[in-house]
């Protein structure tokens, strides 16, 4: 690939355009509104002047609800020899596409797993995709020229390409994205009226539960509507768990043992079904959550206590695959949790004890 | 206090035993399984030998379920001048031991919000409770010697007492503990028969969210089963917003376009009180989570690399108050979030850059 362009720079289509323009591609910018072109051109993204002739690849990295459109224009002024859009919804915009009666065999749909709290060009980055997964979602008629342009953007933007249907793409991140997001908020919703006294009660659990209701209500608002139908599907089987569970509390209630334990058994099976779940997830590396193990330390809060740690742990070769610092509330005092593989656990053990941390046994 | 009985050396007994007695209190150790309290007495968190008379506080540190009847026979043994549980919830075992015609007057109902993902008096810690609420119940009949003794307690556990309503209690846990546990079960159960393509886009956000769902059903189901109707009140709640939430979507994909419009409203309200809810959430120190600011850096995975940062952040006296490790997937690099004060940012920033480090915009 020699030259691209990018239609929108946000923050998804300046990290791309940073990436390309690092590894020598030449890219030409372009955004609706110029000054977010120019300050991405600014950043060394590449130049806001138009290409004299086609380039390799066109880059269309609006939001969801414009992909079509913008792509059709893109096809109709001839600006490349392959197109792509980088939206986090595929089916939508591809039946749009249809019903234009755009060249579809020089198109394909992808999804970068990658973002960030921070939208706009300033917030691009290089390194925004390394190591993430980038969906392809080619056709029949996707012409192999084409999806090869699309697997050399994803390697030069050092991504991992993981090939999808597009409705089953959409169907994924309904359910390991857009689903959760909701359901964080709800959670998160309860708290809104609730008593101070209660809100003083929360702990790491609902801290974590709930970190992602902090997101951008307009930014979900374009991703929930563009993939309405799959996520409302996800929704209504989480729905269906909910009121059967909440049926299950109100049978422990029951005089009836024959209910209560019914109730029991129904909170079981939730309970489990979530353990199931829950090990399915990768962690680090791709690696399931069990394969490592965790070192809790007590610390202090003075400047320096986390070098310290970190620098002991360094000293016997041990790598910190994972942080999590626990926080206790009103006072100093805090738990740090290590990750590590379960080899490396006695020798960090041994080390951080001998010079004086005090480690949960 | 000079003299205790801890009867029940599981995980919170014992290092309530292990805070008293590090702290010059004779603690006596009593559990149904003589071995627990045998090996509770090994790690130092007292004797496993009966009282040669009345103590000055009982702590009854049995599961929910048991505790009316353990309360009430200590009360008959005559143990001690006070009494207390540390049970979960709070209503149903006070409601129980009216009904069994105990001294009210001399019993406190009381919770430590602290627990860990282990349990049994091996995972007993002197300092579990450091700087985590303690919840104490008392009402008119509550003897004031008693609630003394519960308040001496929980500061020489280094915690923070918070007098609530038993009722109002087993409501607040009902909604900062117990439904985020069994939601956060309910998404990561919609994983367990998930394609394996799916759950290779997993992210961040659903990482987080199903954090707890990882949590032993065993347990659960002990506390969940002492507090069914303030969970199931909750749940119904979010229920209906869920439920609400899946017509919102549904109308996203009608033709009328007032129905899409009230299908967006729908979906804007439940995210906004989502931000409204979350940002209640205390985070470190009871600050609310708005009052720091972050700074990210590109890491890689050699070891050493986490203790040069926060020894280069030390450096300038800059105190790192979290630090959330973000993990690409398939590959070795990740990004490092510090969490820190706002004025603290600039010069962090300046020092880290000229250190070499890669900062994220």
């Amino acid at each position: 690939m020699r030259a691209a362009i990018v239609i929108g720079t946000g923050l998804i289509g300046t990290s791309a355009a940073l990436a390309l323009a690092g590894r020598g591609v030449q890219v030409y910018l372009e955004d609706h509104d110029p000054t977010q072109a120019r300050t991405a051109a600014a950043l060394g993204a590449g130049t806001d002047e138009a290409p004299a002739g086609p380039v390799d690849l066109a880059i269309i990295a609006v939001p969801p609800a414009h992909v079509a459109a913008t792509l059709a224009e893109a096809q109709r002024r001839e600006l490349a020899r392959g197109y792509l859009d980088v939206a986090s919804v595929k089916g939508g915009p591809r039946r749009e596409l249809e019903a234009l009666g755009c060249d579809l065999s020089h198109y394909i749909g992808t999804h970068p797993m990658a973002g960030r709290e921070r939208s706009g060009p300033m917030a691009g980055t290089a390194d925004l995709f390394e190591g993430r997964p980038w969906v392809l979602t080619p056709t029949r008629e996707t012409d192999t020229e084409v999806l090869n342009l699309a697997l050399e953007l994803v390697s030069l933007c050092r991504a991992v390409p993981v090939v999808m249907d597009a409705d089953a793409h959409d169907r994924a991140v309904a359910l390991v994205s857009h689903t959760p997001q909701l359901v964080s908020s709800m959670v998160a919703a309860r708290l809104a009226g609730a008593d101070e006294t209660a809100v003083r009660l929360c702990g790491q659990g609902i801290l974590d539960v709930t970190r992602i209701a902090a997101s951008d209500p307009r930014m979900w608002i374009d991703i929930l509507s563009a993939n309405p139908g799959p996520v409302a599907d996800v929704l209504a089987e989480v729905a269906a768990d909910l009121d059967e569970t909440v049926q299950s509390l109100r049978s422990l209630q029951s005089a009836d043992e024959d209910k209560r334990r019914g109730g029991v058994t129904g909170i079981e099976d939730v309970l489990r079904r979530g353990n199931t779940g829950r090990a399915r997830v990768p962690g680090k590396h791709g690696a399931a959550p069990t394969a490592y193990e965790t070192v809790t330390v007590s610390i202090g809060d003075e400047p320096g206590q986390l070098a310290r740690i970190f620098a002991d742990a360094g000293r016997v070769g041990v790598n910190i695959e994972d942080v999590r610092i626990e926080h206790a509330t009103g006072q100093q005092a805090g738990l740090i949790q290590l990750t590590v593989e379960p080899k490396s656990v006695p020798g960090l053990t041994v080390a951080l004890r001998e010079r004086g941390w005090s480690l949960r046994p």
